[in-house]
C-alpha cells in the first residue's frame, strides 16, 4: 500500500513549503524507511532555482537521507527492521551497463535515477527526496550506517563525504602525498578531514583567512587566502592533487602551476561557467583537469566505514524544517558552517495549509 | 675549437634567410654532428613569428634533427664517429631535478634547455637548432636511429614522432583500446600510425574529408568530419583517449562526450587561446583534459626503436633550404602533407650575402 507522508517542497524556485506526497508501496526488494536527518546540499539549491536541469514543482528535495529501516521486501537480505541506514544521490541504475557492472552506478550510461527530479521506471513518477518523514528505496541503493557514527552527522556524508572521498581515493591519495582543497565549505571541509584521515597533507586556499582556525583544528596542514597571488607562486609544483570545491568560477590556470607533474585539479564544484584553461599550463608539466561526480554505491558503503573507523564527521548546523527557507537564503551568502541538516522529527504530524 | 656553419635563420618574423652561425668547441661529453636532415615544426613557425616566449633574433629553428657523428668527446661512450643519430627539442636539462632524475626531463623544473632559443648555461649563449650544417651535443641528449629508418624519414620522429607517442604510451594505449584524433597534420598522422603499431583502433576527426583515403591508407579504422555534428553524437562514450593534434581553438567540450568513463582528452597542439570547458561535461563520467609536451630522451629512443621495428614513418616532403619560406607560407595555409624536411646538402657551402 502506498504512502502519505509530510514532506517540505519547492513549489517555485522562490519558496520551500509543507505538504504531503505519496510513497510507493514497497516491493518484494524495497527497503522502506523513516527519514530521521536529511542534509542540505548546494545542488537542492540549484536544483529548487532550476539552474541546472529541468525542475519539476512541486519538488522535494534532500539526498543525504539518514534513517531507520521500518519493514523490509521479502527478497531483502542485507538490511533488517531497526537498521540504520542511509540513502544518498541515487535510488536506482540500469544495472547492466559497463559502469553499473563495474560499481559506478553513479556514471550509469543510461543515467542514474537521482534521488529526486528524475523520472523512475520502477516507480512510474518523478522522484521525491529526503525532506520528507519516509521513504521507500531498493535494498541495492540503501547504505548501511556504522554504529561509530550518529544519525545526524552521517546524513552529509552521503553526498559531501562521497564526493570528496572518491577523487581522494581514485586518484591514490594515502601517506606521503600532499592534496589542495579550494573553498573550505560543505565539501571542502570534508575534502580537509578525508584527506587527513587518508594520510595527505592538506593545503586549503580560502577566499579569506576567516575560517583559518577552524580548518587548522579540523587537519588542514596550511591554509592561504587565494587573494594574493604570491602564494600559488610560493607553492609551484608541490601538490599532487586539487580538489576544486568551489562552485562558482576561479581562475583554474593558476592553479594548474602548483601541480606536480602528472598531478590532477578536479572539478567537484559544478560552476555552470566554462573553466578557461590555457594549454600550456596543461602541458608544461602533463597535468590535469578532470570532474568527479559522487562515488559508487560499494564506494559510498566503503567511505561510511572509513568515516567510522577514523572518527571523521562533518560540522553541522541541525534544523527544524520550519528554518529551511532562511537555510537556503543563508547557504546563497555562504553563512554556513559547514552543513544544514534537517531534523525530520521537527516536520509537523499535520502539514500547514 | 669552436667552427663556422652555415644555417638558415630567422632574422625577422617574417622570413629565413642563410648565414654563418658559430657551434661551439665540443668538450669531452659532447658529440659533433654533421646534419643531413631538419624537419620543419609547428613550433617553428610560432617561433620565428614570435607568438610563444621571446624569440632571440636570428634565430636558427628545427629541433628534428637527423645526421652522422663527425667526432666525440673522451667521454663519448654512446657513440661513435660514423653513427646515425638524432637531435629532438632537447639539448640539455638540469639533471637533478626529480623530473629529470626520473627521465622526464622534458618537464625539467628549471626548464630543460630547448634546442633553439633558450639560453644554454654550457654554451653561454642563447641555442640555434637544426636548420644548419652542424651541430654539438652533449651525448645524454643525442638518440641512436635505427639502421632501419632513412635518416629524412627519421628528422620528424624526434618532435612529432615523441609528442604523439609519450601520450599513447602514458595512458596505457595497446590492443582493445580505441582512440581519437582530432587533425590530421604533421602530428595527428603520427598518432595515426603509432596508434595504429601500438595495436588501437583509431578514429580521425578532420574538418574535412578531403585527406580520408590517406588516413585510411595509414591505418585509420574510421575517419569523420569534424562539421557534422551528428558524428560525436553517434559515437557518445566509446572511445578511451582522445589526443587533439589542433594548434586552432577547437570546442573541446563536445568531445568530451566521445569519452568513456576515466577517458582523457589530450592537447598537444597548444593553441595560443584557452579551451572553455564545462564543468559537468567532465563529472558526468569522470573524464579529464590533459596537456602532454614531447617525451623524456629515454622515451625517445624508445619510440625511435619502436618505430624502426614496426616500419613506422613520417610521411615528408623533402624541400631545399631555399624553400623554407615558401614551405612556412603553405603551413599556415595547412597546404603540407604531412611534414616539410629540409635536405641540409642543398645548403651553399657559402651563404648568400
Amino acid at each position: 500500500m502506498s504512502r502519505t507522508v509530510i514532506a517540505w517542497a519547492a513549489t517555485s524556485p522562490h519558496e520551500l513549503e509543507p505538504m504531503t506526497i505519496e510513497r510507493r508501496e514497497p516491493d518484494e526488494n524495497d527497503v522502506s524507511i523513516d527519514i530521521k536527518f536529511a542534509g542540505i546540499c548546494h545542488s537542492d539549491l540549484h536544483t529548487v532555482k532550476g539552474e541546472w536541469a529541468k525542475t519539476e514543482y512541486p519538488l522535494v528535495p534532500g539526498h543525504e537521507i539518514s534513517g531507520i529501516v521500518t519493514s523490509i521486501g521479502r527478497n531483502v537480505r542485507k538490511f533488517k527492521i531497526g537498521d540504520r541506514v542511509g540513502v544518498g544521490c541515487m535510488v536506482n541504475s540500469c544495472r547492466t551497463c559497463h559502469n553499473c557492472t563495474e560499481g559506478e552506478e553513479q556514471y550509469c550510461l543510461k543515467g542514474p535515477v537521482w534521488t529526486y527530479n528524475t523520472r523512475d521506471p520502477k516507480e512510474g513518477k518523478i522522484t521525491q527526496g529526503g525532506y520528507s518523514q519516509h521513504i521507500v528505496v531498493d535494498q541495492s541503493y540503501v547504505l548501511r550506517i556504522p554504529d561509530g557514527i550518529a544519525l545526524d552527522v552521517a546524513a552529509p556524508l552521503l553526498c559531501a563525504g562521497i564526493t570528496v572521498y572518491s577523487p581522494l581515493k581514485h586518484w591514490g591519495i594515502g601517506p606521503g602525498k600532499k592534496i589542495g582543497v579550494i573553498g573550505l565549505g560543505g565539501l571542502g571541509h570534508m575534502a580537509v578531514k578525508i584527506g587527513k584521515a587518508l594520510g595527505a597533507e592538506v593545503t586549503v586556499f580560502s577566499q579569506t583567512l576567516s575560517k583559518k582556525d577552524l580548518g587548522l583544528k579540523m587537519g588542514a596542514d596550511h591554509y592561504y587566502a587565494t587573494g594574493d597571488p604570491s602564494v600559488l607562486r610560493g607553492l609551484k609544483r608541490s601538490l599532487d592533487l586539487i580538489i576544486n570545491t568551489v562552485s562558482a568560477t576561479i581562475p583554474v590556470t593558476l592553479y594548474l602551476s602548483v601541480l606536480r607533474r602528472d598531478g590532477t585539479l578536479v572539478e567537484v564544484g559544478m560552476p555552470p561557467e566554462p573553466l578557461s584553461i590555457v594549454p600550456f599550463a596543461l602541458a608544461s608539466q602533463r597535468v590535469g583537469v578532470y570532474g568527479s561526480n559522487i562515488g559508487g554505491i560499494r564506494e559510498t558503503q566503503e567511505m561510511l566505514d572509513f568515516c567510522g573507523d577514523k572518527n571523521v564527521f562533518p560540522v553541522i548546523e541541525t534544523i527544524p524544517a520550519s528554518y529551511i527557507n532562511e537555510a537556503y537564503e543563508r547557504m546563497m551568502k555562504s553563512q554556513v558552517q559547514f552543513r544544514f541538516v534537517i531534523d525530520i522529527s521537527s516536520m509537523e504530524s499535520r502539514p500547514r495549509l
